[in-house]
Formats: structure tokens, C-alpha cells, sequence
């Protein structure tokens, strides 16, 4: 039983949360440094970006947590402190500084950057930041939000409620999302708090899986970026036996995990961009999994039918061409397709071949701000599902003219 | 010794073609059925989309060229008769009327469409069309070329003249390139012709060793058409002793043959869908070449990337984030970036790191409408070349707002 509450990254007990200007940017308006803090040392687990240019941060974090621990979350925004020769020295003074302040061990911070890359970052604002940033620790979740936003053109923020073993426990996140600073590239950062009590080995295993269908199935525009991050802590403070092994209790975390994670997910894509709709990709019939997720991904990546549904065209032609070079086994002759919205369902293609249908009917559920892109293929029961967003003026706007 | 002629199709010894409106178009001022005819029946090799939905023509062609022969290519524009029911008997259709036109046998006819997928293509207009189109065969290689485009810019036509064994031959082609057509799909066709005397098989290893450094090598938008092909027919009208193994000769042809390509490459690219700049990305030093391809393609296709280009943005960052995620197996602190333009060239990254350069000067290099990417990887001695085009307003409001 999961219900939605307030709180964001703060509603877990213990955990406190902050964001400060400090002065990275130059806009004195734009919090540029968030904290997440737990009351005690929590199970920590992170997945990184798999481009093979990574950030500095990454790799201090990636050491810190090695002993599945941590208990503070320090975030910049407005430079990556990526492709820069003294990065590493930069990410562990972060964690220094940070620790200092908090009197723990700077191996129990999660460090993260998101900006510009190949820019040298400057300790400075940071140091002198820290202690106001410490200071205004509280229920301050949408503070820290805004603090790790780059492009976002609005917050990311979410909690539930749920139970372990009769203990009541909550689990909450703030991401942000395909923002894109000058001059360089996006950045995706989410991170998780929960009070549930789960081993660092347990942690990382629902970690692993779940992303793998949840941030791994968003595309904006195939970019993978070099700081991607999405990290939990779980201190344990509800209670709970704590969750050593697979069994109920594990299935009751992964999907609270799974409703914050996809919920995100949904948020990041919606806000792509340059980005008006919300498109997902439902495939089912799949032959096996593998079939079925890379169908859903290259259609949410093809930029032909993103930009179709920037312009509410149900040209499922695009769609089918999509399945038909994703390299995925699939036999095109059996390949139906629909497009769902609030306004209703329309069938466009049936056995990978066209239907009529009303084409004023089709351009009133395209106009809706959340697309559902159906996918049938006939060959078994795999599913997936994939998130994006239409492909804008915008988006060439936000990526093109930036330096102009 | 290769020098450029003109001629188009029509360049070779014995090839004449023509290009009329027939009718499957609405707007009466565009051609829309092609035609080139050798004298003789020719070596014919093709090489055809990998997408899983393959437009019907594509399967009669494949039938119809299994011995190695042909004598002429129709094409039709403003449906690509692709997802019909009959979509085979009508493209069969085609070949028949033309061949009772030209007295030829219908399976020595290479047969094409682009356009509209979804929709069943009328054989009425076509075959209304058939008999002017024949009559008014000469050296029409324009003609043709008009009555392939789609929503191409301008035609794509060249010829050149080269020598095998003593023999002065002739090779030339047309092509269409990545028009998009409501509601559908771009789709990229090339004819070529020559009157080098070449056997079938030695025609079709020449023409698939081709496409992998050339056409496989273009990138407008990621989207692979159901309807790509190219085409080449040899009708040894020029007299040298026909080419049967690997030699010199050979050699000399494929020299020929990649100057064809190569030039209608680059004219593809540059005339992508809302393009206003053709980009061209140079790797050297990989390790292999499928490492150097893999990144030269990456580079070409990041959306990011070309929305910088678009904006003249030398952001190298968006260079490197699609190294890294390219899945090559490079070592990314050892590559270097510089842009180079006929206003100069720039080193913008080295050894995985930013240096300084001069924003101004950056700036007047990308201005230009040709860029090259040049990419060293350290690794190696493999090079590779892909071309591609910025991403820009008018290609969203192409393939978007077509039908609002």
C-alpha cells in the first residue's frame, strides 16, 4: 500500500535538507548548492552514467560508498568539475569541507556536479558557502531541489508512504533533469532517501534492477551524459527488520523505490527540453524482454516521430519504421499500433499495416500534453516501457542559439 | 586520373533518361515517375535498407536483379508503396508496363518508390505516364533526377570519366536524399551508371564495400527508411575488357565508383531536412576501424552536437560526451578535437581536455557552411569518415508541422 505525501528527499525520518546561492553562478537568484544530511550514518547505493567520460565526482563518490555507507548528499550546480585536471582534488575538498562542517568522515559523502564541463571548478564559493548551507538544515527538500537544477524549468520532487514488516516507512526523491547549461551537456541527477531499514548489498540489488526500467528507459535526445547519478540512502531510522535478503519486505521496498523512481522519470521526460508532451512508449507481446525494451526505445528516440508529435501527426508509419531498424527480433507483420490520451484511443495500424481511422478523432488525442504509444508485437509476453518527449523548436533553441 | 564531366546518368555510353508528372502527385509542376535505359542489358548489383519494414519495391527489385542483369530503373515519387496489401503486384505492374513499353523482359527492370507509406499506390496514373515517359528518353539525366526528389532542396547529380585497361569510361548517378513526405518517411535512393565493362559479381562486391565507407556513413536524423536503396548498372559499352577479379582495373573502378558516392554523400547531407551546414567528422588514430566508424558516426548523430553546429558553437564537450558513449573502445585521455572550415582550423580539445582557444575565431570557423570534425583517438591507425548536417528550426517544423 503506497500513498503519496509531502516532503520530497525529507520525508524519510532523520533526514534534513538544504540549498544555498554560493556563488558558482553568477545568477544570484539560483540556489547553487544543495545538502542532504541523515541523522545517522545510512546504507548507500549509486548507478552512474556509462558514457566513458565521467565526471570527477562520480569517481569520488564510486570510492566513498565502496563500504555501502554514507549519511550527507553535496551537490553543485552551474559546473560538471568534469574533463578539468584537478577535478578529483576539487570533488574530495568538497566532501572535506562538507565533512568538517558536519563532524563525520568525508568517505561518508555523496558528492555530485552538474554544468559546465572542461571549466575548471572553483573550491571557493563552495567553502564559503558550506556553513550557511549546513546551518539552514530542515525540512527543506525543495530548497536542495532547486539547488541541483540547471535548465529545469520546473522541480522534481516526490514521497510515499508504505510498510515493512508493520513498520510505517517513507521514501522520497529529487532529480533533475535534461537541463542543459552552456556550453556543454545535460546532466540527470536523482537521489532517494528512505528510512526503511535495507543492507548496502540489498540497496544496491534494488537499485540495479529497478533502474534498468525505470531512468535506463528515458531518452530527451540520445545523449548520454558524463555525470549521470541517481543514488538512495536508507538509515533505517523506521524501524524495521532490516531487509537482508529477498522476500516480501524486499518486494514492498523495490516498489515503493519503483514508484518514486518512475515518477521522476515521468517528470524528467515531461520536462525535456524544449519539451510540450509527455510521449510513452508501451510495447507488449514482446518475444522476451530485450525485444520489447528496445522497441520502446527506439521509437521514444526516433527524432522523425518525436517531432510527428510536436505537431500532433499520427503518422504511425514513423513508428513502425522506428521498430523496423531498432534491431530488435520482431516480426513487422504482426506489429499493431494505437495512440492513447485523455481524449481516448485511436487504432492507427494493425498486422504492420495501415487502418483507417479519423484523422480529426487522432489530432484531438495528440493534442493532449501526456501520449501513450501502444505497442503490440505478437510474439509473446514480454513488456517495456519507455519515456521521452516530442522534439520542439525549442529544443534546437535551448541547444543552438545558447551561445548566439 | 578521374575527372568530373557532365551527364549525370546519362554520362556512360549508351544510358538516356527521362523524368515526367504522371500524376501520383497533386502539384502538376513536379515530376514524379523517372526512368534510365541502357541499350544494352547491364550488370545490375543493389544494396538495399536493413530496416525490417522494407518497402515492396525493394523485394521485386531484389527478385528481379538476382542474376547480376538489368536493362532499366523506374522510380516513382509521392508513394513509396510500402505497408499495402498489394504492394508487390503493383511494383510488379510497373516493371511489366515498362517492359512492354521498352520490349524488354519485366524482370531486367530495377524498381523504386519514395514517399507516402501506408497509402495503396494507384497503377493508374503510372501506367498513363509509361508511354511518355519512353518516348521522350534522351539525355535527360536532370529530368530524372527531378522526378526522384522529394522534399530535396536541389538536384544531386554527377558524373566523371576514367580510364580502365586503355579505355575511356564513363560513371555517373542521381540521387535523392532524406526528403520526408506526409505522412511518412524520408527515404534515400541513388542510381548509378557506367559503361565500364564489369562482371555482376565483381559489380556488387565493388558496390557493398562501397556503402560501408559511404552511405552507411550518412546520418540525417538517425531514422533508417524503409525504401533506401542504391542501384548500379554496368552495360560495358566502354569497351575495356570486363572487370572479373581484384587487379588494378578493379581498383580503378572503385575509385570511380567512390567518387560517385562520395559526392552525393556529402550533397545528401548538406541537403538534410532543414540543414543549413553539411558536417563532416574525420577520425584517424583508432584502433580499428570499426572504432573509428563507431565514433565518427556517434559524433555525427548526437542531436546535442548538431544543435551546437547549428548555433556555431564550438561546445567540444558535446564532441567528447559522444565519444564516450559511442561504445567504442577509446581511450578518452588521449583524444583531441579541432573544427576546420576555409576560414581556418582549431584546436579545441586535447588529450581528453579543454584548451584555450580564441571564442572569436572559433566562431568564424563554424560560421561556415562546410565544417569538418577532425577527431584524433591515439589509439591506432584506423580512419573513418561520416557526414551529417546540423539540426535546426526547420527540420522540427518540416517533420512536425506538415500536416498542422
Amino acid at each position: 500500500m503506497l500513498k503519496e505525501i509531502q516532503g520530497g528527499v525529507c520525508a524519510a525520518k532523520g533526514f534534513t535538507a538544504n540549498g544555498v546561492h554560493c556563488g558558482i553562478r553568477k545568477n544570484k537568484t539560483k540556489r547553487d548548492l544543495a545538502l542532504i544530511v541523515s541523522e545517522t550514518q545510512a546504507s548507500a547505493a549509486a548507478v552512474y552514467t556509462q558514457n566513458l567520460v565521467k565526471g570527477a565526482p562520480l569517481t569520488v563518490t564510486k570510492n566513498n560508498i565502496a563500504n555501502g555507507k554514507a549519511s550527507a548528499v553535496i551537490c553543485n550546480s552551474g559546473n560538471a568539475n568534469t574533463c578539468n585536471a584537478n577535478g578529483i582534488e576539487i570533488a574530495e575538498k568538497m566532501c572535506e569541507l562538507l565533512a568538517k562542517e558536519l563532524g563525520i568522515d568525508p568517505t561518508d559523502v555523496v558528492v555530485a556536479s552538474t554544468g559546465v564541463i572542461g571549466q575548471p571548478l572553483d573550491i571557493t564559493p563552495i567553502a564559503n558557502g558550506i556553513p550557511a548551507l549546513v546551518k539552514g538544515l530542515g525540512a527543506h527538500s525543495d530548497l536542495a531541489c532547486e539547488g541541483i537544477m540547471t535548465t529545469d524549468t520546473r522541480p522534481k520532487e516526490i514521497a510515499f508512504e508504505f510498510t515493512v514488516g508493520g513498520k510505517t516507512c517513507h521514501i522520497g526523491g529529487i532529480a533533475k533533469g535534461s537541463g542543459m547549461i552552456h556550453p556543454n551537456m545535460a546532466t540527470m541527477l536523482v537521489f532517494v532517501t528512505t528510512d526503511c531499514a535495507i543492507s548496502s548489498n540489498m540497496l544496491a540489488k534494488a537499485l540495479s534492477a529497478d533502474v534498468k526500467d525505470s531512468f535506463n528507459m528515458i531518452s530527451i535526445d540520445g545523449d548520454t551524459s558524463t555525470n549521470d547519478m541517481v543514488s538512495v540512502l536508507a538509515n533505517g531510522m523506521a524501524g524495521n527488520e532490516e531487509i537482508n535478503s529477498e522476500g516480501v519486505d524486499f518486494d514492498e521496498f523495490c516498489k515503493a523505490l519503483n514508484a518514486v523512481t518512475v515518477y521522476l522519470c515521468r517528470q524528467i521526460a515531461a520536462d525535456g527540453e524544449g519539451a510540450t508532451k509527455l510521449l510513452e512508449c508501451k510495447v507488449c507481446g514482446g518475444k522476451d524482454e530485450s525485444a520489447a525494451k528496445t522497441v520502446a526505445k527506439s521509437v521514444i528516440c526516433s527524432s522523425l516521430f518525436k517531432a510527428a508529435m510536436f505537431g500532433a501527426d499520427a503518422n504511425w508509419g514513423r513508428v513502425l519504421c522506428a521498430i523496423g531498424y531498432s534491431g530488435a527480433d520482431v516480426d513487422v507483420q504482426k506489429v499493431g499500433v494505437s495512440f492513447r490520451s485523455k481524449k481516448g484511443e485511436i487504432t492507427v495500424c494493425d498486422s504492420g499495416a495501415g487502418v483507417e481511422f479519423s484523422e480529426e478523432k487522432a489530432k484531438e488525442i495528440l493534442l493532449e500534453k501526456e501520449i501513450e504509444i501502444l505497442i503490440t508485437l505478437g510474439d509473446g509476453n514480454a513488456t517495456a516501457t519507455a519515456w521521452g518527449c516530442d522534439l520542439t523548436y525549442d529544443y534546437v533553441k535551448i541547444n543552438g542559439d545558447y551561445r548566439t
